[in-house]
Parts: C-alpha cells; structure tokens; sequence
C-alpha cells in the first residue's frame, strides 16, 4: 500500500487525549476539513446564507427518508404520540431569527490547546428557523407532573455513546420560543443542519439544538448521557465531572478589515477613515454596549437595533487608521454588565472560550 | 492585550513556505477553518446540497450589488459589450451537471507538505450550474482573429497580485457547455459561489471556475498573471517555471463505511456483508472502470450511469467484511488507460494530487 499519512491513533472510544502547547493534529485537521466555521466577512449579513452557516456534524450526516421518518414523544407521558412530517408541518408554526454557536468556538486559541473540532473564532451563524413550538406537542402528550427533563434523540450514530442525545429542564422545554424546526431560511432544511426536522433552543450553545431528531423522551430524572454528564461539560482537569455548558456567553466579533493576504490572511487597510463593523450576542442576558479596540484603546462602538430578540446585533465605529502595525478587538458587554475577558479562560475541553477577538493589520 | 495564538508571519507577500515534515501549521489551520470540504458522506448524492457543495475563497468573499454589477467584454474583440445581470438573465440559457474540484485536493496528505489550504481528501462537489453560454456572448463581442485566450477578472482581491483573474485557451473558451453561471442548483448563486455571476468551465479544476466575474478580456499574448504563471503550476521546486494545471486528472473516493469515532473520524464496520459506493470523475477522459481494493487485493466496481457527461458517476461494491483491522481504497480508470497513482506523486505546491484514497477501518 502506499505511504499515506493517516491518523496514528485507532480508535478512540478510551483515547482522551490532554490538552497541549503542541502542534495541531491531523485528527484536528480531519474535523476542521469536514466541519466548517462562518468566514468572518459574513459577518455583513443580518442573516447567514445557508452554506456559510457554521456547522458542526459529530458523526455521518444520516440518510432519513422524510415519508418514514416519525417523531416519537413518549416516555413520563400521559399520551405518547407519533408525528409524521406531514403532521409536523401541518401543526400551527412560527419563524424566528436566532444566532447559534458552538460552545467550542476559540478553543483551537486556548494554551494549552483541548483537542478536538479546532475552531478559532467563526463558529456561529444567524438563521430563520421555521417550526412548530415545542411547548404544544408536550401539552399534547400530556407530561407528567414529576417529569424533570425531556430527552432529545438524533438518528445520528458514533462509536462512543451511540445515537447523539442531549436534554433539557422541563422549565427550558416549556419556553414559547423553543421550536421543532423543520425551516431555514424559508427553505426544509438542508441534511447537514437536521433534515427533516431537528430542535432549536435560542440562547444555548449548538450542542443543544439536537438535529434528525428522532425522539423526545420524558424523564423524572437528570439524564445522564455522554453528551450531557461528559462532552459538554465546563472541567477543570480529566476527573472533573464539571459543570453543565448551557447559554452562549456574550461575544463580539469583527469582520476584520481591508483585504487579505492568501496564506496568512493577515490584513492591508490603506490609511485614513475606516469602517469597522461586526456583530454580537449573548444567550444570557440583552447585548447593551460593545467597544472596538486599537492597540489597547477601547471606545464605544454604535449599535444597531438586534435582528431579533434571540439574534445577534450590528455594531460599527469610524477607525482613522495610522500607518503601522496594529492590533484591533472588539469586546461585548451584557445588560448584566458581564462583559468578554481580555484574560485567557480556560477549561479542560475548550468550552465557552470568549475571550476577545484579535485582529492584526498593517495600515499603509 | 490578552496572550492570544497569532500567526507567526506578519504578510507573505514575500513569503513563499516551503513543503514540510513539520507540523500543521495555524495558518493552515485558519484556513481549513474558513473554507470547507464536503463531508465524504455526501458521496451519496447525485447533486450535492448547496452548502456542502466544497469551497475555496481565496480572499475575502466580496459584496457585490447586483442592480449596479455589470460584465464587460473586452479587450480585442470589434464591440465591446457590458451586460447587465438582468440581460445576462434574458439570454437563452442552459443547465448542467458539473463536477469541480479544488485542484489542491488532497495536498495535506503529500510528505512533505505543500503550505497552503490543507485539504485531505474532499474538496469536491457536483452542481446543477445554468447560465448562458459564454460562446454566445464572444460571437457577439466579434473576437479579433489573433486572440489566443481571453482573461477572467473576479471581484475578489488580495494582496498578492489585486483581483482574481485566470486565462482560458480561445479553444477552450468557446466550447459549448462553457457558461457564464448565474444559479446554482436552481436558484441564485449563494455569496460564497460567485454571486450574481461565475465562469463554468467542465473538466478543469477549481481555480478556472472565476467566481464574481467583473470581466473578459481578449488578448493576443498568454495572459501572465499571478494565478496564472506562479500559482496554478505543477513545478518541481521554487525556480521551477513549472507546467500549468488545467483538467481534473481521474480520481474516486468512498463514502467511509459504517460510523465513526467523532475524534479520530476511525470507522466501525459490523462484519458480514457491507454495501460500499461512492463517486468517480475525471476532466481528461471518461471514466471506464473503478477498483475497490480491501488490503490491497482489488475488485471491479460496479458503475452506474453518469449524473452528466461533465458530472461525476457512481459506484458500488459488495464487502464481505471479516473481523479485523482493514485498509479499504478505491481507484478510477479512465477510458484512455490513465490510472489513479497508488505512489505518491507529488509537487511543489501540492496540485493535481489524485492518489488513491485510503480508510481504515474495525471489523468487528
């Protein structure tokens, strides 16, 4: 056979691999090939076209035939019931623009390096998600009084834990704008992003927003699943069971500006008044300010009006750009006042890493 | 200012790497992250959905304004012509399925490693492309006798050498399934593919494809631009002037059979029998024959008919899996005896690479 490099690694159902300060893997490189982030340029568009949404598949994409496919909710139910596509789509529905993430967008920025997908900073995206709400099917099925949590099954299959699955309170279920989406951008979805229909939560983190989803289970306790007790989990070191990644913590990004250079994309603005611009959201509280950074010198940027309640926000400044290097951020704080650090947070598995945003530029 | 992981190299107008044993480096990285390939699983369509669809941007993705863009026709031609979108529109127009192919597909398996968008194994996609054909608008633009090719000028702009531009052969240019595309799969091209409009050229690789397409222009010498005579070139080493890289050489890949691990991307195959397919496409001949190897024995696939004369074609096998570990590959013939290299070829900038794909995989 011909030499060709190919993980080192077999398979990794006990390979938990410890962060590093060394050099990117080819296992990193495999996710980073196969997934992909929102190249930050797209950053201009209130909604995301549907291919420069960030996407994360943590398997296969699955095959589902959408005249086959049934959505089971059963479980601590009073009635359980079966709903076809057809069914589905029939049931009264509502569009929402919402802002996804995923909770390990900047990990591949964190020191020392969690491996797994190695995002730097485009893991997001803003789509119309079009569904029925979650909240009338679970009346419809009636959940008992001691239900906890509900259980959501994707037909997506690994080798560690089997079919993707995650949970959520009964409380966050229950929320009005929590859908079972089988619309984006105006369109059945796309098989990437959950075809035919997957669960959208806005505000958590993209680990949430089960896709192909196939079941929704009551349960009157705490699922403990690999997704949920493991993968995504806030840990401070491997025996750390953590703490639940839940909501998207506030970020600002910038479309970083001038143009680019192929290879190291680092950036040519020509000197004078500049336009930057960018967006930001939190799933935890309303975004109420963010400021742009030059070298360390920060000012209030202009906000736009939200694109929605649960979307991201417009913000740009007037930058007179100096001939020189230069090293611009953006940071965004909260209607809390929980604003980005500047300081490095860091976690075992690279979660909920929103640290700000660097952009480096000569100005000529 | 935070300590955050920035490239190493400030700007590379200068700086041209050299291939490497050495580590992946987090300018690769950043752009694996940016562009993306098509998750292998996606062999499985005919026409692969938008948003998996492979995507390289060599800058940044530009804003076009469709009511104020204009094509122009120039150069040597007796009337130049500036066409708006919606005459391009007007014209009579035709759809096709076409295969393209990043022409550095497969460039970070090569030892050492070219330095530049690391793609493995899938930068490649099939689209339904419609648009007008470009041989009616230079019939009537009235191409001067003494043009030898004419010069594509995309709005994209970088460093390097200012906008994206590439040269076709007249011969080449005038055949009749080369389009001016203006939909992709039915609908308006997406921002990322070239919106509003984009050369199709079946047979070639990626880079001839100019996306975001401002102008054509005749000329009377062989256009000697960055893209064109640095770039795009099968070269030996730095001096080397090299060879241009212009049709798609023969290649197949598989879709990895069974699921996978999620860090490793390594494959569970269940013993017994395995259906295995995937696709097979060439721009230098058709393809006549595909080779399903298990271990390195070989086996003849069976071929489906082609998705479209310029479109890729189907394959299938039957394993009869034993438990064990196994190296499963797939390797496309074409109709004039060209093979896929089992060797590794190999050149200094990491174009044109078709060797044979390789997965491992767990019987068990």
């Amino acid at each position: 056979m011909p030499s060709i490099a190919v993980p080192s690694s077999p398979v990794s159902t006990t390979w938990s691999p410890v962060p590093t300060d060394g050099p990117i893997l080819l296992e990193e490189l495999q996710l980073a090939a196969r997934n992909h982030g929102m190249p930050l340029e797209a950053l201009r568009y209130d909604i995301t076209p549907t291919g420069l949404h960030y996407l994360l598949v943590h398997f296969d994409i699955p095959v589902v035939d959408p005249n086959a496919w049934r959505l089971q909710i059963a479980g601590n139910v009073e009635k359980p019931i079966e709903l076809s596509l057809e069914r589905l789509r029939s049931l009264p529905g509502i569009t929402l623009p919402v802002t996804l993430e995923c909770a390990g967008n900047g990990r591949a920025r964190l020191q020392p390096r969690p491996i797994s997908q190695p995002w730097l900073d485009e893991a997001v995206g803003t789509a119309h998600w079009g569904g029925a709400p979650l909240s009338a099917l679970l009346e419809f099925a009636g959940i008992r009084p001691d239900t906890v949590e509900l259980v959501f099954t994707g037909a997506d299959h690994g080798i560690e834990k089997h079919d993707y699955a995650r949970s959520l309170p009964l409380s966050e279920a229950m929320r009005p704008e929590v859908l079972i989406a089988y619309e984006m951008n105006g369109r059945p979805l796309e098989p990437q992003h959950g075809f035919p229909a997957r669960l959208i939560v806005p505000g958590w983190y993209g680990m949430t927003q089960v896709k192909w989803l196939t079941r929704i289970d009551a349960v009157t306790q705490p699922f403990a699943g690999y997704q949920q007790a493991i993968a995504y989990r806030y840990k401070t070191g491997a025996e750390d069971p953590g703490q639940p990644v839940q909501r998207m913590r506030p970020r600002a990004l910038m479309m970083p500006p001038g143009f680019p250079d192929f290879l190291t994309r680092h950036r040519i603005v020509e000197k004078g008044v500049s336009a930057v611009e960018g967006r930001a959201w939190s799933g935890t509280a309303s975004i109420a300010q963010v400021e742009f950074g030059v070298d360390g010198n920060w000012q209030d940027a202009i906000l736009d009006q939200p694109v929605g309640k649960y979307a991201w926000r417009r913000w740009s400044v007037t930058w007179r750009a100096k001939p020189g290097e230069h090293v611009l951020s953006c940071r965004a704080i909260d209607a809390d006042g929980v604003s980005q650090p500047l300081d490095q947070p860091w976690n075992w598995q690279g979660m909920g890493n929103n640290q700000v945003q660097t952009v480096a530029v000569t100005v000529r």
